[in-house]
């Protein structure tokens, strides 16, 4: 399904950000990092991922600009790497938010949402939404996709 | 990884909208969707997808609510179905608009975006972003994830 032709090839932008993403772990990293967990191990455990599909998925965020590298060092330990959200990063935060508030709408649990979105430094609550210029919301049903010359099935 | 400690479980919301659309082939098909591609022949014949994995993904996102399955009849045909958005399906459109407009912004291609957003019945343009109750959109590094005291990891 990568082909050019779009359906699941590079010139397709959804494909493109789910192959960053690659699989559900690859979300589910990011998800930790949002909460500001950064360490290898911890994400390890949070996780229960096996270490070398999270060493796979981090490499792939990092090689993408999603987190970056840090070296950190605690007392006598060797140096080690803690893994930050980068501005582009924050930018898929967008994403989270998108398929978090679905979820919680359309096929809830009796739990409750296990997380909730709200403004940095406040209580103020947030939800995603289409947006235009003028920074004026506009429902889902009111947004529609439209392709540009540069795509390349017939309409 | 769908276990109940949350990671990739019933509990993440994220996970549960995820597991609606199973893979990149659930997010290509909605996509079609969203374009007004709606028969079972033209989705298979856009995306190049084998027939038993395109009835197992349209009967994932129809069980769901995401598309209704609805009869129509050609002259000197059988009864065939056609799959439309519901309400629960438009709502999925914030997720497809968001992974767009990352990919176009932070893994862009020379070809340029294949499709914008614009608002139903006119040119004017949308993004997608974090808005508060009040409508005002806040940027994403200004959005955080709050869990609540139904997410059982601890922080």
């Amino acid at each position: 399904m990568a082909r050019d032709g779009i359906p699941g090839g590079r010139l397709c932008a959804i494909a493109r950000t789910l192959d960053v993403l690659a699989d559900r772990w690859g979300f589910l990293v990011l998800r930790e990092a949002t909460l500001g967990v950064t360490r290898f191990a911890e994400l390890r455990d949070r996780l229960q991922i096996a270490p070398d599909v999270l060493t796979d998925r981090l490499g792939r965020l990092v090689e993408h600009g999603v987190l970056e590298r840090v070296p950190y060092r605690e007392p006598g330990s060797r140096t080690r790497f803690e893994y930050r959200l980068t501005p582009a990063g924050e930018d898929l935060k967008v994403v989270l938010g998108a398929l978090q508030q679905w979820g919680d709408l359309h096929d809830p649990v009796a739990e409750g949402p296990t997380m909730v979105r709200r403004v940095v430094g406040g209580t103020r609550a947030l939800h995603v939404g289409f947006v235009d210029r003028q920074g004026r919301e506009v429902p889902p049903s009111e947004a529609r996709f439209v392709p540009t010359a540069a795509y390349p099935l017939a309409q």
